[in-house]
This record gives structure tokens, sequence and C-alpha cells, in this order.
């Protein structure tokens, strides 16, 4: 796959996703509220490592994300999965089970996902080549 | 945990599934019509080992049941999943992560896939005490 | 197909879901709601003939209800769908769709379509019969 | 309405439920999962008086289960709303929102909250007199 | 908090939204089709003073598109929100019953809420100096 | 209608979405998993002339993807279903089922809808009036 432009365009959208989470968790973390502060406490709790490992925890994420077909989770997992060390052809693996048990709906999510992985190793060649 | 009644009832209830199930799909394979056909051996083929081995994937598999809040598909990935050796605790790890993805409406799904394990747990007791 | 026992359940199924959706839809009628009237007005309305007709609509509405995974809603659509003279290669292939665009998740709902089926056809055959 | 038959059998499923629901959470009380637990806790707080008072939340959550069609969801609020002093015009005013958001997707829930309104009734008319 | 950029952000976004609405909702009313202008009546009449005033409804309209997951709904009902006179903090709870029902599947509305919301808010201290 | 904004904005929609389209399914059929591939060969086989004709499956695809609230998919069918020849007011009578079935929430996508009919129909006599 050469470095084209579905993948500098995933790049730019998770810019502006992580820009995005950032700003918004920032300014959630400002409401005096403390169920939602504790609802949020507990998503990041769910994906430490307990009984199953983290990694493991966060295929679990992306897949339920997947059929319940919400790009930014999808897009949040997969960055979470390729730092937990999961491969491109186990990360397909993953989606493709997503693919069978949420149906031909889940195919513009899938497509979504594709170009983030792409994008994330990408990013990952970069990053490694920018100490050259 | 005694062999209590909510056990016994969930057994009826694997019972009377592993049964319909069964006659369903032997009913199904009379259809001629090659995109069922083919639906079901894809749906077959998606847990069996590839990048992934087959235990991850009863294991997405049923998190993905539990968001999609489907019980029959929560009955069946649990079967799945304890044959393939997961344990308890690893089973309720992700259950919270399908808790925490979903949300409350998911508990309804999630106290019936525990008597479900409780379920099984017993069963297989009772098979390895039945050589006695 | 022999007249089975999952003929004879799903026909038991079906008798007391029009008994209760007879009984439920009459004490609805009670309720001096006007919006709730109007709903339930429009949603009839939906499937008459217009540019499209009833019949096309029925299917329409079958496969809706089975992508959103509503089994009363199946059962409902599948006697107006008989009623409307779709033969069963007809609707296998109208649930082959919703299987394909709504996934494994919507097996369950399609053996319980498939029992539905072969009850109405059994019913048919029944009730030509009766009359010798 | 008399004290018709939907009414007796909505009594006997709620009592179902309820027991179910009784058992199912003790048992999952002996669960030794902190997610889990906080989960249930964060469930539980999220209904009672806060900047919205408990009565209007419980109305909300009654919303929120029809639309996402969970027969046992829409039970428990409806038990709370009840509780809380909800009269039935104001509930069936309630339903109606969830009617024209959720669709007639949602009937077969509707149906399933009016029984249940109505046993709830018929129990406290019940529980008034047993005292004389 | 500052003006910051998620406001202007979501300013033009609401701004741009309430074009395409108008716009679109204009173009739908030139389709001569009786079933879709009595669902938009309809859809309309369910917000209205009733046995639940029309503040009380439009709470339930948020929550129950909140949990599932329409931005362009919560937009709509956090504008009607606002106009009837719920507080953030009444919002804020109310939204935190649809994070606890809907999961953190639910999340990145939540965000969009929240930023929403902010852009009300300026927009109405906008309006209220725009006459000095 | 005037060629309007709203149609020129879909036009340009629809483009960008035929295009990240192809790119990304020519990007997927480079990924080696036979699942994925088998997916993707079945899902365009539902849609084939069988004992229904590709015409009529094509609305059922149509009418799933508006209940399911996906928006390319939607923009799929209904240049799916121009192309076999279904007409505005037939394809206003199936859209009007879709939205009685899956409620208020689906008028976003309604609206969706529409733009993307006239952006269709805009280009096919811009394609006509193009061998003049």
């Amino acid at each position: 796959m050469a470095n084209s432009d579905h993948v500098s365009d995933a790049q730019r959208r998770l810019d502006g996703f992580a820009t995005h989470r950032g700003v918004m968790n920032e300014r959630i973390g400002e409401i005096e509220h403390l169920g939602i502060k504790r609802f949020f406490a507990l998503d990041g709790a769910a994906y430490r490592d307990g009984a199953l490992d983290s990694k493991t925890k966060e295929l679990l994420g992306l897949v339920a994300s997947t059929v319940l077909r919400c790009n930014d989770c999808v897009d949040y997992h997969l960055l979470q999965c390729a730092d937990a060390g999961w491969t491109d052809e186990e990360l397909y693996d993953a989606l493709n089970v997503a693919l069978v048990v949420g149906g031909s709906i889940v195919i513009p999510h899938f497509r979504h996902a594709v170009a983030t992985i792409d994008a994330i190793r990408a990013n990952e060649i970069g990053s490694e080549t920018d100490g050259d």
C-alpha cells in the first residue's frame, strides 16, 4: 500500500478527533457532576489488567464499538489496540467477527476502521524514521 | 453458591434453547437458498482459528452479542467460551466491558448471562460426577 | 417437512400473540390520548396501497422488523405477507436480505421467522381441509 | 377496565420478574468484581435527587428503556414511576413520546407497558383494600 | 469557561444544521405524501403541553435522542430544552441518565451535547448584549 | 424544485462518498482474509435476481438501511434503486414505511435521503442533456 490519499485523510481525521476529544474531555472535567465523573472513571478502569489483560479487553472494546457502529469509539480502540501490540492481521480477524455478527450495515464502519489502521501504521513508520 | 433454583431454571432454559436451535437449524438446512446456506457457513467460519485463535474469537462473539442484547446469542457464545476454557473470572471481566460499553440497558442480559454461566458450571460438575 | 413439533409450538405461539395483541389493542383503544390513537392509525395506513402496493409494503415491513429484531413484529408482517400472496421462496429471499444487512445477531429471529412461516402454511392447509 | 386476564397475566409476569431480579442481583452481589459492583452502584445513583428530582429521572429512565426496547427495564421504571406518583395520563404521555421517537417497532413494548401499568394499579387497589 | 474554539465550532455546526434542516423541511413540505405529512405533524404534537408539560417532554426527547445516539436530534432537543428553561445542571443530570442507560458508546454524543450547550449559552449571552 | 443548494451539496457529498467507497473497497480487496472477501461477495449476491427480482431487493435494502440509520448505506441503495427504475413517489412511499417503523429518530436520515434523491435526479437530467 502506497502512502495514498486515504491515509493522509484518515490521519487528518484522527488528529481532528484527538483535538476535539482532548478539548471536550477537559471541558467535561469542569462539570461538577459526581455521576458523570464516576462514569468516565469506570470506563477507563474497564480496560485495565484484571482477570483478562488490558490487551484482550481493548480488542473486546473494538468489536463492541464496531457492532454498535460508533466511528469515534472504533478509532479510539484501534489506537489502543495498536499500542497494545495487536497486528493488522489480528485486527482484521477481530473486525471480521464484528462484520459477521453485525452484518453489512457495519461495512461503512469497517472501511473507516481499515483507513484508521493504515493511518496509525503510516504514523508509526513516520515516528520511527523521525529519529533518523 | 448452592445449586439453587436459578441454576435449574437456567439449565431448563438452555436445554429448551438447544432443542429449538437443533430442530430449526435442521429445518433451515432443508431450505434451498444459497445465500442463507453461505451466511450460516460464514458465521461458523468466523470463530475458527486464524490470526486470532478460536478461544479469543468466542470471547469477542460473547461481548458483541451482549452489547447487541441477544440472549440466545449470549447463551450460545457462553457455551462455546466455557468449552474453550475461559474461567468465570475472565467471563465476568469480558461481561463488565460489555456492561460499560452498552450501559444499564444490558443489565437484564447480564443477569441472564450469569445464570447461564452458573448452569454451565453446575452441568460440568454434574457430568464429571456422572462417572462415579 | 412433516407437521413436526416446531410447527405446533409456533402455532400455539401465534395464537397466544394474536390473543394478547387483540386484548391489548382493545385496551389501548380505551386510552384517551390523541397522539397514541393517531400513531396507531398512521401505522395502519403506511401499509395500504399507494405509489407502492400493499403487498410490497408488507415485505418492506417484514425486512424492517427483522433487522430491528422484533419477533412480534416479524410474526405480524409474516401473517400479512402470507395473506398478500408472497410465496415461501420469496419470503426466504427477503429474509436473506435482512440476514446479510443485519448479521448473525438476526439468526435467532430468522429461526423464529421460519417456524412462523411453517405454522402459517400448516394452518392454511388445515383450514382448506376443514371444509372437507 | 375490569380486572381482566391481561392484568392477572401481567401481575404474574411482574412477580416472576421481581423474584428473578432479586435472586440474580443477590447472586451478582457475590461476584468479586469491582467494576461490576461500581456499575450497579452508579446505575442506582443516577436516579437519586440531584439538579433534577428523582421523580423526573425515573420518567427519563422509562422513556430511555422504551425506545431501547427492553421490557424488563420498562417494568422496573414503571414500578418506580408509579411509586414516585406519576399518574396514568402522565405515563401515557411519556410513552407517546417514546412511540413517536422510536416508531412502530416500539408498539409491542408499548402494549407490554400498558399491561404493566394496569397490573400495578390493580395491585395498589388490592393492597389498599387488604387493610379492610 | 472561556468562549473557546469548541464553542465557535459548535455554533458554526448548529448554524449549518439549522440551515440544512430548514431547507430540507421546506423541500419535504413539497412532497405530496399524506403519511409523511402526518408523521411530521405527529412528531411536532408529541412535545406540546398535555398531561405532561412541554418542558418535561423536551427533556424526555433529549434523553431518548441521546441513548439512540442521534446528534442532530440531540441538538434539536437541546435548543428546545434551553428555550423551555432547563438549566445546565439539569441538562447534565438528564444526560447522565442517558450515559448510564446507554453506556460508554454514548460518550461521543455526550461530548457533542456539552459543546452544543456551551454554544447555546454563549449565543444567549451574545444576543442579550446585542441589545446594548 | 429549483436546482438549489441542497442538490449541489448532496451531489458533492455523493461524489465524495463514491470516491471514498472506491478507494477503500480497492484497499480492502488487498487484505488477504477469506472471511472478509466472502462477506463482501455474499453482500453483493443478496441483491441479485432470485425468487424476488433485484429491483425489489434494492428497495428492501433501502428500507433496512434507513431504519438502521446508516446514511452511506441509504445513499448506496438509493443509487441502486434509481438505476433499477423506482420512481420518486415509490421511493417516498418506501421511506414512509421506514419512518413509521423506525420513528422520528429516522427523520435526519429521511432528510438526507430526500436530498440524495434530488441529487440523483438532477444528475440524470444533467447526463441526458449532456448529449445535446
